[in-house]
Order: C-alpha cells, then structure tokens, then sequence
C-alpha cells in the first residue's frame, strides 16, 4: 500500500533549488515527515542528507532492508548510532556549510553534532520543506480524498450507537475499528468522543461517561490513507433540541460556511481566521473560541499552513486545509465543525463528507 | 481513569534538589511525559516552570479547564502563543538562570528563546527527569502490571485468528480492537503483525499479505492503561515444524532467558545486553541480531534505561524494562521474544503473560 509509486522528481529539484539559494552544500533532514515526501522511506526513524551529487538515506539496523526496498533514488547507508552516521556522511571533506531543520532537531543533538562536525557549520532553516509539503500533488489529494471517504463511511456506520446509555469510550473504539476495516492505515490522532459537559473542553478524551439526553456530542476523527490523514468533527444533539444549542450551532456554521466561501487561492490564511471569528464575535460568544481557525492536513495531521489571526501564509491552489470554527461554554457544551478542504484557483472542495447540518439524533 | 490520584510530592521535591544541585533558579520542561510525571497534567502541549517557590503550568486556551481539573499544585497561566507566555513566566524579574530538557527543546524554540530572554541563561540539561522515571513506584508498577495483563487476554482472544489465509491487517486490526475492548485508553503504537519474510524486518508494517502454512509470525503490540505502556513481541510458527526456525527460535530463547537470570538491581545495563548478544553470537547468528536488547517502558514506550552495548545505567529496584533478543534472516523470516520485566533487589518478575515457548499453532 505504502510503495506504489516513486517519489515524484520534482520534490528532489525544489530542494536543490533551496540549497542554491541559501548558498550552502547540503541539507541534512531529521523530520521524518520530510523524509518520507523526498525518498518514500516510511520508517520512524533516520536521517536524509542531500547534496549537489549526492542523496543518503541513513537509517539503523532495523530498516536497512525495509529502506533498500522502499528508496529508489538515494543510497542507504547504516549506522549504529545516528549522531556519529551523520558526522560520518558529512565530514567527507567536500561540505562546508549544511542547513538543518531547526524545528525538527532538539539542542541536544545539535550541542553534539557542532562538537563533533568541528570547521563545518551548521545552518538553521526556517521550515521550507513544510511550505513545499502545503501545495499538494494530485496522488495526495487522491490519498486524502480517500481517507475523508473512509472516515464518513465509518461514522456513518457508528451513527446509531450515539444515543443514550452508550459510553464515549464504545463509540471512540468502534469508529476506530470500523475506520481501520473501511481501510484506514492507521487513525489520524486519538479520537475524541465528548458528549455533555466534555465536550466543553475542545481536547477531551473519550472517558466512561454514558451519554444522556439533552447531551452535546463532539466527534473529532480522521484516517490515514497511504501516510495522508483526513481530519473532521461533528456536533450532534441527543435526543433533545435545545434552543441555546441550535443557536450556538448556527452561529458556528454561518462562520464555517462564510470561510468556506472566502476560501481560494491568493487569500491569505489570516483573512479567513478573521472572518470565522468576526462572525462568532458577532454573535456574543467570541470569547468562548479559544482555538485558530485551521491547519493544514496532509503526510502530518497538523502541518502548513496554519489558519490563524498571526498566520503568514497566503493560500494556494492544491493546499489541504481545515476550518473548525467553535464555541465552548465552560461546564456546560461546546459545539465545534470542521471539514477539511481542497483549495483552488477559484473556491474550494470540501473533502470530507458527513453533512454538517444541525441533527439531532434519536 | 487519568485522574484518581495526586502526584506524589517525592517527585517535586527531586526536582528541587536538581534545581540546588545545579545552583540554577528555575527549570523549564517542554517533554509533555515530564509535564505529566511532574502534574499530573494529561494534555498533548504546554510547558511547567519549576523554581524554588513556583510552580506554574502554562497551557493554551484549548487545555486551560482541563489542566485546572487536573493539577493540584501548580497555578495554571494560558498562553496565547507558547513562546511568549515561557519569555512572560520566566521574565519576572527575579531569575538569572534557567534550565531545560536538551532533549525536548528544539533548536527553533530555542533560539527564540534565547533572543527573547536576553540575559537570562539557558542551560541545557541531561535526561535528568529521565533518569528519576526510570524507577517506578507501586502505582506505576500497578499500571505497567494492568496494561500487560490486558494486551495478554487480549492476544488469547485473537489467537485463532493466527492462521493460513488470514492478512496481517485483519489480525493487528482485531488485536487493537480487544485491547481496547478489555480496558486500554490506546494502543502502546502501531501493532506489528509481520507474517513469512515480512517478519525478518524488525519494524514491518501490517500489510495485506495473507499467512500461509510454514510462516512465521511476529506480533509485538502493546497497551496502555492510565498514561503506562506495556510492551511484549511472540512469534509464533505457523502449520509445519521447521528445522531451522525451531533452532534459531531456542538460541534466541536461550538468550532472553540468560539476560532475564542476570537481571537484578545493580548490574550494568551493558552486562545484560552482552550477556544476550554472546549467546547468540556463540550460535553463529550474530549478525542477525541488528537492535538493542531492550529498553525502558512507562509513561512513554521507549524511555530510560536503555539495554544497550553503550548504555551508562545500572539497574535499580523498580526499573520497567524489555528484554527482547531477535534473529532476522533477510528475505527468509525473523524470531523476536520480548518480555517486560520488573527490576527487583535480588531478580526481576516478568510482567508479560503470554507464553514464550515454541508454540506451532493449527
């Protein structure tokens, strides 16, 4: 499922055209996110090191053959301990200068690689392969597209056990197991299932709480497909239609629908923030929205570009995103909807497809 | 289920005395399993400042109802960005020095940091935290000793299922789902069901490859209960009695058990490691042994000490830990046996429950 197509070769000349422009001789990637977009190595742990000449996939003894299978273009090279690898491929005499991920490598690694790399210097990058990562291929939109396809169809599995009497726990591990059945890889993140007062807490974690009528229940949950997550949350009513819940509801989905409206390429992501929140602060309950407005989705559940008031990212066509506006009043409910979209020249796709109309169930 | 229980003050007062010890005014910890051990405090992002009289856990608006319902001692500060609310909490005025987990900072935030504090220093610390969660009190034992004893019932639940025609996907899938079933919050990480060659790579993925007659299997799988791992691998032959498989699976049956005899407080990490790596070096299959021979297990599933040719620890009462010796032949298949184990002052219990004889199942 992981190995049936070769990275595409124009990641590999994007990252030649950074080393060209900052002017240095190598790269060095310890994010194995980035790893996996620039050789196909699916592995949890090494290290990619790229040149003007040359491209090597370090990794241990555990993935050697696995890296061999997977790697086309790259060599694989192994070692014993990572930090004396990458002295090892770096210290060929021929490097003067090598960028690194600075989010990516802990200071520890770094005290240890400057000590021993010596005359060679190293050079913290901002996050260019995650900018290079929002804009999507059309293989990973059809991965992503398919994961958002495999997670609707196990919700709407699961949908009949969201009534009273049934615990956030059963339905967290029933929806994972009917998403993992429908295809899923793996789940995006651990599934929230929140219902009456949890579901107040934008990161609750599905708990023994049995769900009531009257309850607010939240379900955040996606699946990865071929490494691309999807990501997507509901908000039902049980059993009861609650005047203050539906008008909450409806605040949150005017401001969803007006960002989803505002959403194609060139606009910037603090812009569609901006519209999502203003809506919700029209409505009185602008405190109570105490996240950003999205993320990007794609080989990470959450990577660039955020949609955020101090974002500094413009759209464009192909990027994979979310728009979850909320409302969360303390000790009582929340209510959050998100979907994730495609964005392009002109509007966007919503990717995700359980409808986010208010329902009440049972 | 998280929050039944205080923290134990022991684990502040330890970090008090590094504190002394390292003549610093305050430690900065961003290792959300530190943040945990030190609070109590379950969610996924935030950050703790420990000084001589404060304790203060910084989180985002997400977590703030959240960490207030679980900390008992520290004041909790939201925090719009990370960043400034760390330079707002440690920029008061009476601090000069200031240290942080090497490990868990990367080297972004930190030289974020370092532009923001000016004068006040950042010192980098060692796996100090590290080293203190090696040792597991009585509550934490209880919590490895659960998780154990679910992911067992769990993998007797599924055993049938261990046979010709079926895919590596649908067992690991099934596990997952008992493991749940039976009381786990997660599962330790991605199950690994690696069936005929797939099993001589020691990180395999579960893929659709069906199990025929003369397999192995490997299943190393975990759960967690509480915030505690367990972790246990059991290859099973699979139809025919093969010759060649039965004599690697007794040399890597004898070493496990020669490591699990030596082990008791007080002997090097690196002895237990040689002793396993001898034993199968001495049956000619030395290198085919590619990995550590464990590794500590708690609130993370890798954690201190490591069971390693260059480990500096030694073994202490109340250390949780793998010993997990393998054999991968390339292209053929791979034998791994991995218990987890509690370090005691005159030998060690094993806390995993599944049977490691050679076992030929259908």
């Amino acid at each position: 499922m992981h190995h049936d197509s070769p990275v595409p070769p124009l990641r590999m000349a994007r990252v030649r055209a950074i080393l060209h422009e900052l002017d240095i001789d190598a790269l060095l990637f310890l994010d194995m996110k980035n790893v996996r977009y620039l050789t196909g190595f699916t592995g949890s742990d090494g290290a990619l090191v790229i040149g003007e000449k040359q491209e090597i996939l370090l990794v241990d003894g555990r993935y050697t053959n696995q890296a061999r299978k997977e790697v086309e273009g790259p060599r694989v090279f192994e070692y014993k301990e990572k930090i004396d690898g990458i002295v090892a491929i770096l210290s060929d005499g021929s490097l003067r200068s090598v960028g690194f991920e600075s989010q990516a490598m802990n200071v520890n690694t770094h005290l240890k690689l400057t000590e021993k790399l010596g005359a060679l210097k190293l050079n913290p990058m901002s996050d260019q392969i995650g900018a290079l990562r929002a804009v999507k291929d059309e293989k990973e939109i059809a991965y992503i597209r398919r994961a958002a396809e495999i997670s609707c169809e196990a919700l709407t599995a699961v949908r009949d056990l969201i009534k009273p009497g049934v615990r956030e726990t059963d339905i967290a591990i029933e929806l994972d197991f009917r998403m993992r059945r429908c295809g899923a890889e793996q789940v995006s993140f651990p599934t929230i299932v929140a219902s009456g007062a949890n579901s107040a807490q934008p990161h609750a974690q599905p708990g023994s709480r049995a769900i009531e009528n009257g309850d607010i229940v939240i379900i955040d949950y996606g699946a990865v497909y071929c490494g691309y997550h999807s990501d997507e949350t509901c908000t039902f009513a049980v059993g009861v239609k609650d005047k203050k819940q539906e008008e909450a509801y409806s605040l949150v989905k005017t401001a969803h629908d007006r960002a989803l409206e505002a959403v194609k390429a060139g606009i910037p992501c603090v812009e569609i923030d901006r519209i999502a929140r203003d809506c919700i602060e029209t409505g009185k309950l602008g405190k109570y929205f105490t996240h950003g407005t999205g993320h990007g989705v794609g080989l990470d559940v959450h990577e660039a570009p955020r949609i955020a008031s101090n974002s500094e990212m413009v759209l464009e066509a192909g990027m994979v995103l979310t728009v979850e506006p909320a409302v969360y009043i303390p000790d009582l409910w929340g209510v959050r909807i998100e979907d994730m979209i495609l964005v392009k020249e002109d509007g966007c796709e919503v990717l995700t497809k359980v409808s986010k109309d208010f329902t009440v169930l049972h």
